[in-house]
């Protein structure tokens, strides 16, 4: 099974195709650039939205939704914006399909032209700002504090399931605050929410940073990003957080009167992580033998295989254990299908991503012990199964923990400080990673980079000593470094 | 407050527009025949989601997520569903705008031309069942229990919030099966899970039946569907499940090798509800005062509402009212806004349909008691402190059937059977509701039905007995009597 995908070694973007493919988590569709979430990629997603929504809902967050459709002139109302999304995206310009009167298929019916197209959202800042304007009026009706999950259209060129797909499902929030010192305090407060919400479920160390001014939100006053770092030594920015300022009450004219009877224009974040998500954390994880998975995230916690097959006094330990892990909040399952064999099995879970496999045979039960397996690290355990499910129950959280501190060791292993150009042009390709940098602040600089060596300033990491220092590129002053890399 | 809603009396149509506005369930939107669904409404839509996805789930159901584009080429291949879908829909033609160089807005780029139109899914049968081609190859892989959660679009003439938008949110169930008999039985399921959830949870009695021929989904061999009646005595058709047969499975040339290794083609299923549930939930049992909700579905179920304002012994009273009731798993919270008096607050969680009030006062405290109050007959009790947790959790419950039994009675009072097309004639205008009468099972007869007095045949109801009797309109024979109303 395992020789089902390509090795990371051979070819990092093959194997992650491979895997995605043969771990059943998504397929490619009909519709350019659209994938078809498969149910055990879905799965991961639903354990993702139920555990951000609970945290947004304790923030005192609600959701609601809002259009699919945006009109065409909403997205040139504010200038940033417009540049940032009115490109690539989905038009319907029509309402109507009909007979073709010349064939046997369908034509769209030039009479049903639409007065003004629409676009299919890429983001819903301009279609929730125009009906925020009817929703607050005065101080009294602020914070407006709202979540919607939603999927979302960017006509992209270059595709990959998870990692950037033309529709995408994500969820995006967007407050309305009496002053930016509200506002900027929400942006700061989601942004925490976003990290450790992927370090303590998904296992994902990140780096929280501002992004530099040309990398920001288009609209965005700034823009707090988490930051990832793949085993292939890219980045991946996993979730954002905007402070929009007062860009788009004035555009769509939202203002409120104030306690002392003043009218002001509101103040506003917008903030958003999506089924990219499912990516990272697959690429953080995962290894040549398939998916591996944070227990806290995994669908399935563990599986029971006999050996070699189903047998009474086997099916009847396993109802007894399986009932152990239900009652400590494990989900398990016994895998008695009798199609296939152990071996089968044992192959076709690791590529699943199960973190714990239980195999029993009839000698182990006269023997009162089960094997317990872990997926990440491989290691077997003889286990005595009177205890087995207080054992699996703090494996599971070793688990977590030792993928977290796996993949930080990984990333401070690739993380570097690098004073001159000339050795950051050759690590960057070889090994990449994190690099550490000074930069003069302008965007002339920061462009020459990106240019130079396809390498992006990532973040300015938010908790970065000052430090006085040199530009990487061109020796001006810089007060602190920043993150270069190459990224998804 | 209660002056703000058109009276059901005077105007019911108006009562519900009036409703949904001021009890903050769904706004207008800048997108035609599109609605914002607000906060509150969707948080009832949640617990919808909630409820029914743990019920698809315990049945064996995995949900997936399938693109929101379908090629225009897709909706022609299966004959009768082309007929339904390919209509009235939302067609995206380019996949980009570009400046206006004679203005400041915005136009389509016409070199962004699709080779091929895609329509926003009306629904998803063409697009699954495209990708079930890949999936399918043996019985080993059936049956296949797939559903999905997401936003549909069909291009509405004549919309009303929750009831008819051109944009809806719906879950929509899609399975592949070896045999017709597992998909038959699949499809009777689930129209026992929509009757089931609708009445325990919602509080809608429903009818089960079986659609005629002419009231079909596209594409289907057999339709069932669950049918309410609303307080204007007009019907409310709430969710549907299909019997496809193989239709899809040709249309798309899904096939599978048999136990017998013969190639035959799948059978398959398909079943939704939608937002519109919401809306018949809405109708069913709220008043000229505003929303009334079951008590399952409210959101929100107890308020505590110090009289006349806030006070350190009533808050620490109610913190442990508070306490008790979360301890219940009840829903509940402190309306300690000291800018409204409480018969503002009354009147406002009355239209935000809150199933139970508590008032309490200083000397409310000093006597060790409560007071109240049902949302649905506003009866008032006085209930001891100590025991209040216990009672509200019986008054929910009691609140929950009386509702059920409320509307159940509405119904029978306005279940009619009728043998005489003239006294039809007349009854179907004033008072309306559910006509049980006897149909030739013509198409023809059906049609005339429709033509001259606007009722449709809802149903033809699973468990009604058989009876010989003749048709309303023509007199021929018929086996058994069939539902005709008007409906939404």
């Amino acid at each position: 099974m395992a020789k089902e995908i390509t090795a990371r070694a051979e070819n990092y973007a093959q194997w992650y195709l491979d895997l995605v493919q043969k771990a059943d988590l998504a397929d490619h569709s009909a519709v350019r650039g659209c994938m078809v979430i498969k149910p055990r990629g879905y799965a991961i997603w639903e354990k993702i939205q139920a555990k951000l929504d609970k945290r947004f809902k304790d923030t005192g967050h609600v959701n609601a939704y809002f259009p699919l459709f945006i009109p065409k002139s909403f997205l040139s109302k504010e200038a940033e914006h417009v540049e940032g999304f009115a490109k690539e995206c989905a038009v319907v310009t029509h309402h109507r399909l009909k007979k073709d009167p010349g064939g046997k298929g369908l034509i769209v019916d030039p009479e049903a032209l639409l007065e003004e197209e629409l676009v299919v959202r890429p983001t819903s800042e301009t279609i929730i700002w125009n009906t925020y304007r009817d929703w607050i009026q005065s101080y009294r009706d602020l914070p407006l504090l709202i979540n919607q999950w939603a999927n979302v259209v960017r006509w992209e060129m270059r595709t990959r399931p998870f990692l950037r797909t033309t529709e995408f499902l994500w969820q995006e929030g967007h407050t309305a605050h009496a002053t930016a010192e509200e506002a900027i305090e929400e942006t700061a407060r989601i942004h925490e929410i976003y990290a450790r919400f992927v370090e303590d479920e998904l296992a994902m160390p990140v780096i929280k940073g501002r992004k530099t001014a040309s990398e920001r939100f288009a609209g965005a006053v700034e823009t707090y990003t988490i930051e990832a770092l793949m085993q292939d030594n890219k980045a991946l920015q996993a979730g954002t957080s905007h402070f929009l300022g007062q860009n788009f009450a004035k555009a769509f004219n939202v203002t409120f009167l104030t306690e002392k009877n003043q009218n002001e224009f509101v103040w506003a974040t917008s903030w958003g992580v999506s089924t990219r998500m499912v990516g990272g954390m697959i690429m953080t994880h995962s290894d040549d033998d398939g998916l591996v998975l944070p227990p806290r995230m995994a669908p399935l916690q563990v599986v029971i295989i006999p050996i070699p097959k189903p047998a009474p006094a086997l099916d009847e330990k396993t109802e007894q254990i399986l009932k152990a892990l239900k009652d400590k909040g494990i989900t398990a399952s016994y895998d008695k299908d009798e199609r296939n064999r152990p071996g089968f099995k044992f192959a076709q879970n690791e590529m699943y991503g199960v973190p714990v496999r239980i195999g029993m045979g009839m000698r182990d039960l006269e023997n009162n012990q089960v094997e317990v397996v872990r997926r990440d690290t491989r290691e077997k355990v003889m286990v005595p199964i009177d205890g087995v499910a207080g054992y699996i129950e703090e494996l599971l959280v070793r688990i977590q923990h030792d993928l977290f501190e796996k993949a930080l060791k990984f990333r401070s292993d690739n993380s570097h400080y690098i004073d001159s150009y000339e050795e950051f042009k050759e690590r960057i390709e070889e090994p990449g990673g994190f690099f550490y940098c000074h930069w003069d602040g302008t965007p002339e600089s920061e462009a020459r980079l990106k240019e130079e060596t396809k390498a992006t300033i990532r973040c300015i990491p938010v908790d970065q000593p000052e430090e006085k220092g040199r530009c990487l590129l061109t020796g001006r002053p810089s007060s602190g470094r920043v993150i270069m890399a190459r990224a998804y």
